[in-house]
């Protein structure tokens, strides 16, 4: 069945079956292909490739076809049972209950069951990055309530990889630099003084867009990362982002350091450091925050707990907090389409580039899609290296 | 000279000078007795009496006659030097530089010059408390600009005792129960859940505060104290101040006792902690707290940095940051004097109990006063037993 956007708002009440045809009139197919578990675990050991017959759309349900998906260091937890939120265990899709992995990616839209509503938000090609948490990218094609998709403006031309790592990181970096101290311009706020903003994970996903928005609106960073081999072009490729300054931890915690990052922010504002880690540096860099700083949590990859002064709670008014955009997200639809809309603007301007991506291909028979995926964990523990994003084939 | 407060707002220019009445008629002293420091250093060595001659009231200020001074914690870190906040070095004093302690007292108002301002604020024989810290109260007799004074409500009748321990922790108390999860009826909000607070150090003049405070509003408290010698008879006095629980830590940290207080608090919310300690038991109160928590912590007595799970900050969204009134009041002039009407409103009903004090009368010789001093201080090490409260004679 056709289901092309009408011009008039009639209602059209055919569904797709086991075969539908896409808004060009092509044939797609019905069968999916996708990444799931059975039960938590190792990644590279309980991850499976599996095909399911995708079932009949229901009502406000659009059939979305994913074009690339992000594998997020988030997905590892879980895939491991330790992440707070969690696909669905799905009884539909295979003779054991199953989990799609997934919680980045972009798609288009195929097509839907008109009803009166569903075309007043969405038509068919629009491209679309998911609004919720863990609705399962990680397949070629599934169906979606339209409430849970997020539609990226056309007006602004992006590119899929770029697309498929817009929804989760930028956001992330783009509200912590907005939320506590307000250093985004559309919030209105204006400072006396240059603002300067000290992370570590500097080379995150998080990171860069960090660094990137806050050059965007002349914000100073201050980046930490790991040493490791490769650190000059490392702190090269970051200052070409738009680093300010980039320290490995080793050279942060030298005494000497700290008294030259004092130097360069003695003119402004150091009131916000972002943390993905935790650990002994995270402790240092908020000693380093002025009068009313903000430490925002938004990882904890040294797996310790934050360690702080307690004078700097009574004394500076240091506020600890955290960032979780799952969280967000739930209680600002209306706020996350006007900063899907600016971030589609930054990337569009060239202003906000996607970190360094690989794309894997998925096809082949399930025990092959296994194969790849599990080899593709096995690379990946750490987080380390270029993001992967998954195309799965028809 | 007799400077009582005029029928009419006549400007009256005449000035202290070496002698001076009170506005009953009789001849004050302009001499003060004070205990002072030249050098920061142990309280029980670096202490000492002194004598001086009161200076010519200046334009604005008003002679005060001190009731009674506190002895707070923090005046041993201010004697150490460790304190942000220290009062003046006066030049004028001695013949060498000096310090006048004291951040907390009760005084009355002896007179003043009349310049058409002053006397619109304050009359003699007002009974005031501090505006701002480290205004040296240990001591018999000061000037002080009026813009530093906040007058007690004359309205409701409070002991000297009651008023020289209403200005710091009752306040402390009073906000941190009030700016982070708005417990205090006072802010208009209302809570659909019956609310709880935890807290440590919960024997404190603080704790004792809140605890009060909270029982006055329906707010539900569970209590952390040290185990010691009497443990009994202690809990038995802060449930009597209206305790709903009272735990050691050692009894806080079995798991079992923490089960219990999810049980006490299952049908409310517990979203505030109160911290005074710090280490351990900190972290583990802050995990009992449910979403968007704040650890609010005024004190550092465990002298150990706050150790808390990143998670807490990203998947709880938990907010830890710290209170301190010297901050609080330079930023809230208005809000304070509201403050200290409800505070001798509560204390005036009953509902609000100073804590357990003891008077100690400084008189005599320079040298007898530096004993006196130097021995309330050796047993006062720890911050045990009851609160001091200093009294000078003429």
């Amino acid at each position: 069945m056709l289901l092309p956007r009408p011009s008039t708002l009639q209602r059209t009440t055919r569904l797709f079956t086991t075969t539908s045809r896409s808004a060009a009139g092509r044939t797609s197919p019905t069968e999916s292909r996708a990444i799931v578990y059975a039960e938590h675990g190792n990644p590279a050991e309980v991850l499976k490739g599996h095909k399911y017959q995708l079932p009949a759309l229901e009502k406000g349900q659009v059939r979305l076809r994913f074009e690339l998906a992000a594998v997020n260091p988030a997905d590892i937890n879980v895939i491991q049972g330790v992440y707070p939120s969690k696909p669905a265990v799905r009884e539909d899709i295979g003779e054991l209950p199953l989990s799609i992995m997934g919680n980045e990616g972009v798609a288009v839209v195929e097509g839907f069951e008109e009803d009166g509503t569903v075309e007043k938000h969405l038509k068919v090609g629009d491209r679309v990055v998911m609004g919720k948490a863990q609705l399962g990218t990680w397949q070629s094609r599934t169906n979606l309530p339209f409430t849970s998709l997020v539609p990226l403006p056309s007006s602004y031309p992006i590119s899929p990889s770029q697309a498929a790592t817009l929804s989760i990181n930028p956001p992330t970096a783009l509200r912590m630099l907005s939320d506590f101290v307000p250093l985004n311009p559309a919030t209105g706020v204006t400072h006396k003084k240059k603002q300067w903003v000290i992370q570590n994970g500097a080379n995150s996903a998080v990171g860069t867009a960090a660094i990137q928005l806050a050059k965007a609106w002349g914000v100073g960073t201050i980046n930490l990362v790991r040493d490791r081999e490769g650190i000059d072009k490392l702190k090269e490729d970051l200052k070409a982002l738009g680093a300010d300054h980039v320290l490995t931890y080793g050279e942060f915690l030298d005494r000497e350091t700290r008294s030259k990052i004092k130097e360069w922010t003695k003119d402004g504002e150091l009131r916000l450091a972002l943390n993905c880690v935790g650990g002994k540096e995270t402790s240092e860099m908020v000693k380093l925050l002025g009068l009313e700083g903000f430490l925002v949590t938004y990882g904890g990859m040294a797996k310790t707990s934050l360690s702080i002064p307690p004078s700097l709670f009574i004394f500076k008014k240091l506020t600890a907090t955290g960032f979780w955009l799952s969280n967000w997200v739930q209680t600002h639809p209306t706020e996350r389409l006007t900063m899907m809309n600016e971030l589609a603007s930054l990337v569009s301007t060239g202003k906000l580039q996607e970190p360094a991506t690989e794309i894997t291909t998925l096809g082949g028979t399930e025990s092959e899609m296994s194969s790849v995926i599990r080899e593709v964990m096995r690379k990946n523990e750490g987080g380390k290296g270029r993001k992967v994003l998954l195309r799965f084939e028809d």
